[in-house]
């Protein structure tokens, strides 16, 4: 993808500014999944067809990478590489701001 | 719009979570822009429907408010709210994790 300047802001929302990426990172993240059935069990409700997409655009950025979960197996897991997790205070950010300024919003545990 | 769930980080996603948006609070924030001739103008060539569309919504969020330029026009001048103002921590996040792991940017002085 072309980049539409040089701006480290602009360049940073080519890769996650959109309503899904940061999603799956934060399950990743905080969460600790990392299987397609685990980020499709998010309350968000994420299709398949898109998780599969930011999955594939994730792992292209070098944001995440996937192994086969055993050697008698198909399934994938995904995790972050240090690329990926150093997003955590990008993430912890936006945490910080939705919890001060969005009423609707908490902390969820599980 | 509906929530997608509670979590801060998705609701604060359904408001900035675009291309465009963080780049308008961006040219306020950083650039001191103030007109929408002035937004037009940034390197990333956002368009004119985009840009008025996405100053509409981040009024409505009281992210940001208009007032006329002067009494003699009708021509607006925008500035961020304290609600707007206070989203620079999530900016500075980005700005710090575009600039350590994407080599293309850079920091601009305009």
């Amino acid at each position: 993808m072309d980049a539409r300047s040089t701006c480290p802001i602009a360049c940073t929302l080519d890769l996650i500014g959109d309503r899904w990426t940061l999603l799956i990172i934060r399950d990743m993240m905080f969460f600790k999944k990392q299987r397609f059935e685990e980020f499709l069990d998010s309350p968000e409700s994420i299709s398949t067809n898109i998780l599969s997409d930011r999955l594939r655009k994730l792992e292209e950025l070098n944001l995440i990478e996937k192994q086969p979960y055993s050697t008698h197996s198909r399934r994938m897991d995904y995790q972050l590489t240090e690329k990926g997790n150093s997003l955590r205070p990008v993430l912890r950010s936006m945490i910080k701001w939705g919890l001060a300024n969005l009423p609707e919003t908490s902390i969820r545990v599980n």
